[in-house]
């Protein structure tokens, strides 16, 4: 058996979301579809064997991937380049795969990540998106986007997020590192970059709600951390819609030699950088 | 009768293309619709009254368009903020308006503008992408920025562009102005932004289908100047896909008073701003 590490990208769009509904394997179990099941079925397809895989993170139903990073063991005899030209061949038009290695034994896509990036993307004007609207939120109220990153960084650090959590968390503890979080106007598109060593269920999407009541005017920095002191859901902003959401992929340390993108580094630039 | 300028933007994946193929109303007659059939029976349903269209540069089928402008003449009493969110509510979701204003009566959207803006963009891996499909070309084959921006910049000026138009082109001559072309790379994408006052049917897709044959090393930049000169479609390279390409908009003089989106100025920073 050899332990690969896989990246894709997809659409959420069309998808249930990341996680397989349902082991019985019949497709039609599972519609809409989940990403993690049209992925299984294509390394399958390659492997001629059933192939399970752990990702690094679950997305939502219309949460998109541009770096999910997954594991899986095979005794399949391809090289990394033919495992990714052979699965994306195997993959419906909204996933493709963007590289794959073998890794050691001990590489685990969750365990092993020691950070998660996502990008929340707002279109603020007075009429919703035509193009790209798969990708995009929409917010018709001017957005102070000052006001949301200054307020945001009282979140900064370890702390208990239990305020932004999703009733159906089924995380053991509500306490996250929340390394970085920039709030920005690109023309009419306000962009929220965060990155955490991990998120709570909905966390990215209740940050950026809340986050999105003062940037109105709603609400001030003062409520916004009212809130997280709470530890309260019920005080904290609606969800922001999935639609906006792009995971944009996990870190791991340098020791398991993966690539660039998803290696951890001390630096973070202006945002992340990803196409 | 009052004259408007009014700004769209559109998905064009599943469209005809920009222009109405057929005046006679019927909607199968129209199958798949056009973006000004479906953008005129909006302005239609705002205005109880049928409304024509004259846009600022057609877009073909599956061309994508960010801010699309056209002029149109009215009677009905709307204010410019009720023409936008009305017609946007009569418009289907791949298409939204912008902003919409009075103009002065012999505002033309194709003849008062001075410059056009196209970009395209190319995902450059060995994988096919998943996200943002419909808004990204694909090239397997590495290529190299540099070289393609080098050899782009022979082409800039008042030229005759015969060897880079389509053999459908009904424009009375082939001379126009490049005034800008940026070839430049963004993590895995390579990305063309483009201006001149005015472009030949096909005439950016297939000087991006020329420039990815320098990019890949196929050619060399002294090949690219040799087509030019030889005004002859047939040497140049091949036709690049629609659904990489992005109308930006058109730009006009500062007198018309338009949006600073659309308002001519002689400063290109880098790359053509915009969401």
């Amino acid at each position: 058996m050899t332990r690969y590490a896989l990246a894709v990208e997809y659409d959420g769009s069309g998808f249930s979301g990341w996680q397989r509904l349902s082991k019985l394997g019949a497709p039609e179990a599972d519609v809409p579809r989940s990403v993690q099941a049209a992925l299984e079925a294509a390394l399958q397809g390659v492997a001629n064997a059933p192939v399970d895989t752990v990702c690094a993170g679950r997305t939502d139903a219309g949460v998109h991937g541009l770096s999910q990073v997954v594991h899986f063991d095979s005794d399949a005899l391809r090289d990394p380049r033919a495992w990714t030209l052979g699965v994306t061949g195997h993959l419906p038009p909204q996933v493709a795969a963007l590289w794959c290695q073998p890794v050691a034994d001990d590489f685990n896509a969750r365990f092993s990540a020691v950070a998660r990036r996502y990008r929340y993307r707002i279109v603020n004007r007075i009429t919703r998106p035509g193009f790209q609207r798969r990708f995009l939120s929409w917010e018709r109220r001017p957005l102070d986007t000052d006001a949301m990153h200054e307020a945001a960084q009282a979140l900064l650090g370890e702390r208990d997020f239990s305020a932004f959590r999703s009733s159906q968390c089924q995380a053991t503890h509500a306490w996250r590192n929340l390394q970085w979080l920039q709030v920005r106007r690109q023309h009419q598109q306000v962009i929220v970059d965060v990155q955490a060593n991990a998120f709570l269920h909905h966390m990215v999407r209740n940050l950026v709600g809340s986050l999105m009541m003062v940037g109105s005017g709603e609400r001030d920095a003062q409520w916004l951390h009212e809130v997280m002191e709470s530890k309260d859901r019920t005080l904290a902003g609606p969800t922001a819609p999935p639609n906006g959401l792009s995971f944009i992929g996990p870190l791991y340390p340098a020791q398991w030699g993966l690539p660039p993108d998803v290696t951890w580094t001390d630096q973070i630039a202006d945002g992340f950088a990803f196409a």
